[in-house]
């Protein structure tokens, strides 16, 4: 065996591992007045992404982007409500999932990482939704990659594969960085290199953290500060 | 006829027009020492570049990125010319172009244009050459597109129109901005809006430029900052 290869490129989940998706949807639920719980509400939205994209990679769906699943899913709750929007609100309401705030340290972490290796986002969220985030929270990326582009959703390998591809790096000199111990486990089953970021407030206060094995990934920490000092 | 869609995008040719390529590589080979007369041999390099692009067009050449097109470029020049280089200095060479250097106009344009408009990249250049080279010359891309997204080569069609897909536009709400008229002739053909700047030194301080007819285009002008001025 020889030495892993040095790390030259970084691959960012967003949604929990750099934007505070619970914080940012439930607040401006509250602050539109929208009649619903707003962290019910909010945890509902985010659980129908999972099966939304589990029907578009069995064929179910035609290929639809996260914008129209997130609509899919919201039209489907505001209905359940029994609650009418006027298209322009629902349409701009959607949108708040280009509106997330980054969690405190993403910024100064990722403008720091930047220094020294290329940063990307590896996302299931589409390419515009991903640029208006990024002008949105000032996020410095190098480059914006989405599953979109590959025409399959993580955890499928030809998105973790094509980044590396379009990087023009070996799957090993790239690291995935996430929240989300199952992302990092099909990245890492690609020859990805791992990096857990813990984010205990992702679904909220009393949100649950998928479980993991201590030591399962090449590096775990608490903030993009920590993974800069890891690295 | 209804108005013309506000601008919400604008999608930047690279070579020639954001960046230098005949004084950063002239000005590389000199610096090397490479026993060529450097003007010449860049003005060669670039002029393979419609040759090997057309011969993917046309299938005599499988899909081939631009690093692979200027490495053959390149390979034959020397060859030509009875020069042989270690493999580790011709890929050193190579990436040249992953090292341009932007106009004196070109950040200080961008940075303006940013604040109100999507600014991406729509370049035949591979996507992680052009990463480098923002990186190299802190060039403040909001999304970096590539022709290789497409496994098509400007000026064919679903470049440009794939361009508006990804970033969720109109066609009539992009933008095409370069020096070449002939790129924008094909974007205008595409419903796109077109910015054509001059760049008069672009093929060296006796370089020829392509013809173009006085109102042919949306905005003419000399520099990103007029550009500015211009949106």
């Amino acid at each position: 065996m020889s030495a892993a290869p040095p790390v030259r490129a970084l691959a960012f989940d967003i949604f929990g591992t750099v934007v505070d998706w619970y914080g940012s949807i439930s607040t401006e639920l509250l602050s539109i007045g929208l009649p619903v719980d707003a962290a019910e509400f909010t945890l509902a939205w985010r659980a129908g992404y999972q099966p939304a994209m589990a029907d578009v990679r069995s064929g179910r769906l035609p290929w639809t982007n996260i914008d129209g699943l997130h609509r899919r899913i919201l039209d489907r709750l505001l209905a359940e409500r029994g609650i009418t929007l006027p298209q322009a609100e629902a349409a701009h309401l959607n949108r708040v999932w280009h509106r997330l705030n980054p969690w405190p340290d993403s910024v100064p972490g990722l403008q720091r990482l930047k220094a020294k290796y290329t940063l990307a986002t590896l996302s299931n969220g589409n390419l515009s939704l991903l640029v208006a985030m990024a002008r949105h929270g000032g996020l410095p990326w190098d480059a914006v990659l989405s599953a979109e582009l590959f025409h399959h959703y993580k955890p499928d390998p030809e998105v973790y594969l094509g980044a590396a591809r379009l990087l023009d790096v070996e799957p090993g000199e790239l690291m995935m960085v996430a929240a989300h111990p199952s992302d990092l486990r099909a990245a890492a089953v690609c020859g990805l290199r791992t990096a857990y970021v813990r984010r205990p407030l992702e679904c909220g206060p009393d949100g649950p953290m998928e479980p993991s094995a201590p030591g399962e990934f090449d590096i775990r920490c608490d903030s993009f500060m920590e993974l800069a000092e890891a690295l």
